[in-house]
């Protein structure tokens, strides 16, 4: 391997960039000889980026989601809706469900799903602040958006049990036939759970 | 786009990754988060390994390679041939010569091939600089190994007006069907020169 690289300064830029998940050796070749073909403020402001946002980047004591305040600004903004809480497994679920501009209350970021498979417990995750949070008061609904795999389904039952007795609301996102998606090729388990939780139609 | 991140610093790490060649935003934003989880010795170590690089790099004087020295391992290694040069468009063609290990000289890095679509002309390369190692002497045979595009061509084609009346043979890789290849999927420009081009036969 060494005798390959004619510059160990290439081959350890190449051998950190191929760390990373889903770029083998030639892609991280092809991005690092990319970078050395950029001026040299180009490539500072790319290194640099990476370790101010990990230096730097802080979690909101609320809902957990990343921030660059104590509070973050969902949780700061005084036109949303306390009262509802969505409960998701990654900051990327909470740009998802804003990019549909469809809800209007606060998030909590777990920071992931109990899978017994990877060792992850509910201690592992943000989930005793969730029920903190819904037992100092002011919570009227927990929406559980979690993936609908079988970490998924455990992680939204074990929630499910931990708060039951709380005066709250506990709903889940619908699910069913993608918008979109022709009949034939939906799977029969999402067809299956369309037709038990069809809802009633009006013309709209 | 402002909005949608929660953190300025997580958006400017998610630009910088995505300006990289074929990352999309959502893959920057993968790699972003993956390294978010390492700890802070790695995200530094991939940080600062790419702006070591780029600004501690050195080009080889003599072939133009990608080098920790001012002459790079191939051409200071005094068991390669030195009368030999290959003539390639980009380190990484160098790597893949050196894969084979069946080339045993020197190599000369163009940077690139000429190509007016993207405004490369012979001075943006390392043509003189190949002129002048060749007038300088010692060296018998160049070895064109560039791409076999329109580009590869003309720049074969200007190497060798510029190098015909020195007293070097000039040769270029062998051009046919692919090792492994089935006939009937062989493009039938490459078919056709691999019948003009046949080699004598001897049994291996």
């Amino acid at each position: 391997m060494n005798e390959q690289y004619s510059s160990q300064l290439l081959e350890k830029a190449v051998n950190e960039f191929s760390k990373l998940p889903g770029i083998g050796r030639k892609t991280a070749m092809r991005l690092v000889l990319h970078l050395l073909r950029q001026d040299d403020a180009t490539v500072d402001a790319f290194g640099t980026s990476i370790m101010t946002l990990k230096h730097k980047v802080k979690y909101c004591h609320v809902c957990h989601n990343i921030s660059d305040t104590e509070t973050c600004n969902i949780c700061a903004n005084p036109l949303r809706d306390n009262t509802s809480v969505c409960v998701v497994e990654s900051i990327r679920d909470v740009m998802a469900i804003e990019a549909t501009q469809q809800y209007h209350g606060l998030y909590h970021v777990l920071g992931g799903v109990i899978s017994p498979m990877e060792s992850i417990g509910p201690s592992d995750l943000e989930i005793q602040s969730l029920i903190d949070r819904v037992k100092a008061g002011g919570v009227k609904e927990v929406i559980l958006a979690l993936s609908t795999t079988m970490e998924g389904d455990t992680t939204n039952f074990f929630i499910y049990r931990k708060l039951k007795d709380e005066p709250v609301k506990i709903s889940v996102l619908a699910r069913g036939v993608s918008v979109g998606d022709e009949l034939q090729y939906t799977d029969e388990v999402t067809l299956g759970r369309s037709i038990i939780n069809r809802t009633p139609y009006n013309g709209n």
